[in-house]
């Protein structure tokens, strides 16, 4: 039985990578991962097979990864901040549900060993950045309608404000996505005063990390980017 | 200035604590902790000041971390888990806010630089353990009332039903609430299917953890302690 490791690689700083992460990419010869985590992770990636499918390619990554352990490859499958968090790791638990389900014939995925490695999420570096945002009950929503249907999200949104949750926002927009996040603001607009804070963490505990606090109705698409995550306190 | 780390040693297992934090503690000449964290920490806690106040005596904690800091001596204020949820960070910044809103007399404490050090929560132990439970849109709700009142407790489950997130459960019972988490129980089965699974990791990532997978309608208070964290898939 062969192990496939699916790590974090945390938000970007090198000192919120754990010594887990660490020890699971050394004892793997096979890594794939977008290139940028690569660069993230820097020396301990050296010497190692590197399968690097672009953005995009996300199931893709997850079959490689399954592939190579089931070759007898220990293997890492690396996401940028938690792998279970809006990341890698249910993707392959998807594929191997497949399997269960005959959707897939890959009876060999099921051999491999998988170990789960958490990491710090994007909400958290936001967070953090902010002083302490998520100390009381708090949810996240993908405003990403590729997997989930728009009308789904929406309900999440109006869910958010009854129940008065911090909420952070992944996926915020896209180069084809820009009005979701304005609409997400209309919907919460209707529960929270306009001057309730947002925090805008833009690649966070990296060195070109940048954070904006602003009150929710001055919130606009057009001032974030899909490496921003957005935190409505 | 002086500083004050707000200090994650995340969920027990000493890989899962990152080098950001281990520099932080190195860093100070004081610990403020429930002693427990400090024994998770091990070795890199020997020959620091240690303030140990018990459980319960939280808000007792924050005061000691902020006047230490106030006094010049760099200070790690340690949570286990992620110190901004559900954790110290949060009474830090609500004892800063009553001194800037005149209901505390402190203005020393104004002069400590603070960074928080984002960590590992229970949740993502739990959602590790049981494969990628976090993968969608996902909330935490403590079911404490004692700062929160239960009505508002109870709006929550019902949205987390409604906006069908993942739900984990904080502070699922205690001596005192034995009840509350049934209640959580019956609120959602009003919107979930009796078959749900339902992740209860208790002390995940030590040596004693313990994982159990059981359905939603098998749920009940009295399988669960409060070192307990209880995930509704």
């Amino acid at each position: 039985m062969t192990q496939l490791f699916l790590v974090s690689a945390g938000p970007g700083d090198a000192e919120l990578i754990t010594p887990k992460t660490i020890k699971a990419i050394e004892a793997s010869s096979d890594l794939v991962a977008y290139g940028l985590y690569i660069e993230l992770l820097g020396e301990i990636c050296r010497g190692k097979t590197q399968h690097d499918l672009p953005l995009g390619e996300e199931v893709g990554r997850a079959r490689k990864a399954l592939d190579l352990a089931a070759q007898g490859k220990t293997t890492s499958l690396i996401s940028s901040g938690d792998v279970g968090i809006y990341a890698m790791a249910t993707l392959v638990f998807e594929l191997l549900d497949n399997v269960l389900a005959g959707k897939e014939n890959h009876p060999e995925w099921l051999n491999v060993k998988i170990e789960v490695i958490p990491g710090i999420s994007a909400m958290q570096a936001n967070s953090s950045a902010a002083g302490a945002l998520l100390g009381h009950d708090f949810c996240t929503i993908s405003l990403s309608d590729l997997l989930t249907p728009w009308e789904t999200i929406v309900k999440r949104i109006h869910s958010a404000g009854s129940g008065d949750f911090v909420v952070s926002f992944y996926n915020p927009v896209s180069v084809k996505r820009n009005w979701q996040l304005d609409t997400a603001r209309d919907i919460l607009l209707e529960y929270r005063p306009t001057s309730t804070p947002v925090v805008l963490g833009r690649n966070l505990t990296r060195k070109d990390h940048r954070v904006r606090i602003m009150r929710l109705d001055e919130l606009k698409a057009t001032e974030v980017d899909m490496f921003t995550c957005v935190s409505v306190g």
